[in-house]
């Protein structure tokens, strides 16, 4: 996927977005905007959106000394989503539809999103709850529950902190044996990591992989051979959210992207509303619904 | 006013749709952020936001060898603003306060802003109506009415090409002969200049005088000595959108500053929630009701 020259905008802000989470001093503030919109005017422009926003928070982690600016916003999310976790898996639980169910909060839990959103509040996160359990699916929502039917293996990529909490409701549903989950291989944005699966027990109930990068995404050739074998040999892929989807929508394999489209460009590349529920089949059977 | 830094990632977007406004070649839209980010990060980002618009307009029109990249936007908003016209002269003729009613219909005029809409369409401006009608005030909407019965005088400083057709329902209202009103001196963003002033029959009304300067805003350093002495002639000064009360808002003097609360930053500046019509006096006798 080509960078919308939208998304530069966009990075500028969430290079400033990561300064005030690391750092209350404005020089500091400052010196990160200066120093990312200086090597942003170096780079090219029309590098795939996940490469450019990589090398802006490898940037902004530097110049703030910090290997983690949005690990508190993390444990804050992952906290938020344990707290909903009973409810909602009850929620599932008594559903006629419990796989459909799980699959349309899995996509509420997508809207925990400082990168778009620039925040997390609990009203914000229950609207998507009630939005999900109601809204149409956009895209190829019953082949994606064949295909589930039919898999011997899932690799299932998690997306940000918190989501995970309630990618795990879907993934309960999934007979969790056949299930490896792949999560960043360090801290970027509020991207979920290894942490974050150990600190809302996903661990406990999936083999959970990093995928060895930093990129907010999944850039393959930027993950480790371990990660890049697992992904090759998976039956079934499953990757959640926009990150996901910018750096994997071009491959020619089955993948199943699950997401909320949350900005304009990502919704224009769907060619769906913003803010649809989306289920979307790429790879050498799209088009197929 | 200081600069917030969050303006910073939106003057990149605004340098952005200015090019886009001027040409479909992405390699020139490139071009235009490349150099808007590098001259960016070689300014102090703590100068005023309408020092900083002024400099990233300025180059964007050299960048894309256009004197006016807003023109035809501009056109388009005048030309809708005129065709709503005689409905909504209609409807301040019919109320029973018609100061009040022009005053809210001004303020509704002010959603057409490119620098934060980045579009004008037809169904948000009737939106914009119908709030406007109804909404409260926040501020000392009271004490400009007064003001206004008092005055000899009135320097009207207007904003926005289309929105200056809805001022015209204002200024019809206040006796025009003793009203003089200010437009920019030179096409910057959507903001109204002469030409837009005459293309919507103001200069019919009233003495229209243009302030000299470029910026999206009134700096009065920069504006010229005839208008920086019409501004302290004044008796009373009204101006009008964010851009005015940005540069404006720090002065000693009596200023009632109305405009729709657009984006956080005037929001949070002024203490009231985004979306408000606002009338605020300024300057000495602020905090007066």
């Amino acid at each position: 996927m080509e960078t919308s020259f939208d998304c530069i905008p966009c990075f500028v802000r969430q290079s400033l977005d990561a300064a005030r989470l690391a750092t209350d001093d404005r020089s500091v503030q400052e010196q990160v905007l200066h120093v990312v919109l200086w090597r942003m005017s170096q780079m090219s422009l029309r590098q795939s959106p996940l490469v450019l926003a990589q090398q802006v928070h490898r940037l902004v982690r530097d110049l703030v000394g910090q290997a983690d600016p949005y690990h508190e916003v993390k444990q804050r999310a992952n906290a938020l989503a344990l707290e909903l976790y009973p409810r909602l898996a009850e929620m599932v639980a008594r559903s006629d539809d419990a796989l459909e169910t799980a699959l349309r909060l899995a996509v509420a839990g997508n809207v925990i999103d400082l990168a778009v959103q620039g925040h997390v509040d609990r009203e914000h996160v229950e609207g998507a709850i009630s939005h999900a359990l109601a809204a149409p699916f956009n895209g190829q929502a019953a082949d994606l529950t064949r295909a589930i039917s039919r898999a011997e293996s899932i690799l299932y990529l998690a997306d940000n902190a918190g989501e995970i909490v309630f990618d795990r409701l879907l993934i309960e549903r999934l007979s969790p044996g056949r299930v490896t989950v792949g999560v960043r291989g360090k801290p970027v944005l509020n991207d979920a990591t290894l942490a974050d699966a150990q600190a809302t027990g996903l661990t406990d109930l999936v083999e959970v992989i990093d995928n060895g990068s930093d990129a907010p995404g999944t850039l393959l050739h930027d993950c480790s051979e371990a990660f890049q074998q697992r992904f090759e040999d998976a039956e079934l892929v499953i990757a959640k959210g926009q990150g996901n989807y910018e750096s994997l929508c071009h491959l020619r394999r089955d993948i199943f992207f699950v997401l909320k489209a949350k900005c304009t460009m990502i919704a224009a590349g769907l060619g769906c509303p913003v803010g649809s529920l989306v289920v979307r089949r790429s790879g050498q059977r799209t088009g197929e619904t």
